[in-house]
């Protein structure tokens, strides 16, 4: 065998718009997915963990602007022996599996099937700052049932989640609207269902934010003038169409009823318009019978949420307080969770109609929300450091951690070159460790050993003229018998001066 | 726009050599690494995820036989602007992206810096029965010491967290070996370093348990006629030089200390066997100091380990207890973790040798051992379902749930068709639900609940002679009020039964 060749050295880093997360980043989301799956899996829904690659056949073109099998996935062609075998696909998101695995796995599964599902999805998009390529999603879903009440379920079980994970009651908001009443309107508006104008109007409707009433009745119509002078064309419908979208963009009133009458003023005679309407009707009625208040969970006609794919109900969940962004502005958090009925995913399998309905919680932007408020308290979960003052006696050292971790204290010995002290107690520092422990061979031959409160140590230090501090000393000996013993007592100490 | 044209109906599969996991199956994995996390923070080790994408070049070539980015592991070219960017791929282990991380990171990590992590990875290769190319792995890796503490310890939390998953002390081993010594055999042989003639001798020592001492001096020699009668060609060494192998192989004594005298004689002057030898004695000294007995770690030298990489300590878990397998022949379980000494993987990213040790539990394995033994208790973990009996009263069959839940208790509302209520039944049972609750308009007026315990109702219906449950009625009456209280007492009893 002849040697390999030199090569260069590979670099060391993620490819573009990957991550690392370490420590707690890790440890705090995996505690709250734990936390959204006992609230999921107590409302009755089933863990299902699909695998990360599926062909590109099954996972379908429900992603925007995919022509090729590898726009907006990471996809690969499996090599086979006998030449090129099939597309394969990372998923971007969990949906698109659980139709796959519904339809493949639907003799086996109850009917109706709740199941729910977290993990890292992928997209092959451009890169963005705070915008990755992998991450988390967290998913309920109901398949096999078009009741109402599964997704006021899903609804109430959202506003529950946010509650359980630190959200209070007034700092969220479950926005609840139905496609139907948007097809009702665009009906109303004598436009036939496969128009190519509906997806004009329904950007339209997505600027009225920005352009407000007039502006929404000029881009429906002629066109106009933007705020940088550029012209912009107009859908070219006649003047009377666009009154139901106005109507619709207009409706929310100061009640549900309120609301709903005109909404129904919206839709006119449209069938499928009036059927959204009573829709959100029965789930507002599921709502306040179970106590979710409209400060939980608010039917609003002006969620839309993007995906093609919903065909019913569409709700969206709000973070409400207000942050400061990069630039330092104030703004709302925003959203964090979505989903809606969608009722063909299935059917692109099986040729059945499968109703169903599901809920996404962006698992990360939840976390970050948490993190902006203080709400995931940074506690000093470090490790206790037992020191090496004589390289031949780690069998000590070694004994020490073993019953410091026998009772359940979190408990290292030092692994590095032990030659420097100040090195060691760096590492402590870095570590964030509470604690260290030292035994020399002094200590060692009188049976004690010296145990330093590095919490109280680093006060001391940072604030010279505290005499509450100076006067506590942040050194202590005890005999080695004692050692358990004293490190808890500093322990109990420390997270009191941290509540105190 | 034009309507799209009428596709193929989609292949509902997984690609080939992946599969789903369903409900408990996710459960109790999930409840595993929770487990095993705990032990390792407990070390102090902490938590890191990196991403599943790497690039081709940072991942590097160790799997066997990979010679294009897209063999043995799943690759692709991302797509750019200007053409063709980078390869990215799946990562293949834990333990490659560990070192692209801490290359990347050193300057802010500790040093030592001990990590965990855990997720799956992904393998290209042919798919087998019960061989699937997404698996879950658990590491945990101590990196920049070359202390063979750290090797030690690593031992040990492997011994700790086998017994914390449930596999009992006796059940396991965890065998410790030493590549040096392997190395020193070769140098005593009179290979040098970069002999091709060291890869066949390894092959050699491997088939050991086939072939048995004579076996091996053929295979050694000229070659050996196998049982096959075909004629397999040996390694072409001089009689004198087979001498250290056998030694080596033969050198398993009664006590460590005989295991030692024989390894030293095996690796003869050689001083980098030698040095193996030391390393062994000293961790041998550690897990008697700690009191791990050879019940629990013992130093075996028949340990090899395939991977290259590794380059001082190696180590495996073996689990003792025998199972059947598909054709129904006792065997041992065998190998469910392992590990050891790597200090090149660093040095290719930064050029400096960063001593490193780690371990590599196989979750998925371990899964399987300890449903194999029974030890996953299947817990009846359905949820209470409460019947649907009035279409029009879901409001008050959700409040129902709701109660339920707010007293702790998993419980769902049958959201399918509820015009056949046999059809409840059938899918209570197949939610393996314990308890159904049912309330028509007659019990609504009444002011009461049927409370049906569906174990029991099973029980009188599968063995109708037993007098002791026919005697217990399997349904119950109670106010609407005592929903919750009489539900928790079904469930209570159905938890004595299995117990008692």
């Amino acid at each position: 065998m002849a040697k390999a060749k030199k090569q260069p050295r590979p670099k060391a880093i993620t490819p573009k718009g990957f991550r690392d997360y370490f420590g707690e980043e890790v440890t705090q989301r995996t505690h709250m997915l734990a936390t959204i799956a006992e609230v999921y899996h107590h409302y009755g829904f089933e863990a299902l963990e699909s695998s990360a690659v599926e062909t590109v056949e099954a996972l379908g073109k429900f992603l925007p602007d995919v022509d090729r099998p590898n726009e907006g996935v990471f996809a690969w062609q499996e090599a086979e022996d006998d030449g090129k075998g099939d597309w394969m696909a990372l998923r971007y998101d969990l949906t698109a599996p659980l139709a796959r695995v519904y339809a493949q796995h639907r003799n086996d599964l109850p009917s109706p099937y709740r199941r729910y599902a977290m993990g890292p999805v992928w997209r092959n998009e451009k890169p963005g700052p705070g915008r990755f390529r992998q991450f988390y999603q967290c998913d309920a879903d109901t398949v096999g049932t078009a009741s109402m009440a599964a997704d006021a379920e899903i609804c109430m079980m959202l506003s529950d989640t946010l509650e359980k994970v630190g959200i209070p009651r007034g700092d969220y908001l479950v926005r609840v609207n139905n496609r139907k009443v948007l097809n009702g309107v665009l009906e109303a508006m004598g436009l036939p269902e496969d128009d190519p104008k509906r997806d004009d109007v329904l950007r339209t409707i997505d600027k009225f934010d920005k352009v407000g009433e007039s502006g929404v009745r000029e881009l429906l119509g002629k066109g106009r003038l933007d705020a940088s002078g550029a012209y912009i064309d107009g859908v070219g419908l006649e003047d009377h169409q666009a009154e139901p979208v106005l109507a619709f963009l207009t409706s929310k009133g100061d009640t549900v009823t309120e609301t709903m009458t005109n909404l129904r003023a919206a839709v006119g005679d449209s069938k499928v318009g009036q059927e959204g309407i009573a829709e959100l009707e029965l789930m507002g009625s599921l709502f306040a019978a179970a106590g979710y208040g409209d400060e939980r969970i608010l039917i609003d006609p002006s969620i839309v949420r993007g995906l093609g794919y919903y065909t019913g109900p569409v709700f969206e969940a709000e973070l409400t307080f207000e942050i400061f962004d990069e630039k330092g502005r104030k703004r709302q958090f925003g959203s964090v969770a979505g989903g809606g009925r969608y009722d063909g995913l299935v059917k692109r399998f099986t040729g059945q109609e499968v109703p169903a309905v599901g809920l996404s919680i962006g698992v990360d932007r939840l976390l970050a929300a948490l993190r902006e408020k203080g709400r995931l308290a940074a506690t000093p979960t470090g490790p206790v450091v037992v020191t090496v003052m004589d390289r031949d006696r780690m069998a000590d050292y070694q004994a020490m951690v073993a019953e410091l971790r026998q009772a359940g204290i979190r408990a290292e010995v030092y692994l590095g070159n032990p030659k420097n002290f100040g090195n060691q107690l760096k590492y402590a520092d870095k570590r964030h460790s509470p604690i260290a422990v030292i035994e020399g061979g002094d200590e060692k031959d009188r049976g004690v050993v010296q145990i330093k409160d590095l919490i109280l140590g680093a006060k001391i230090a940072e604030s010279a003229t505290l005499e509450e501090w100076k006067e506590r000393p942040s050194q202590f000996e005890v005999p080695r018998t004692e050692l358990v013993a004293k490190v808890r007592e500093i322990l109990v100490s420390q997270s009191s001066d941290r509540e105190g």
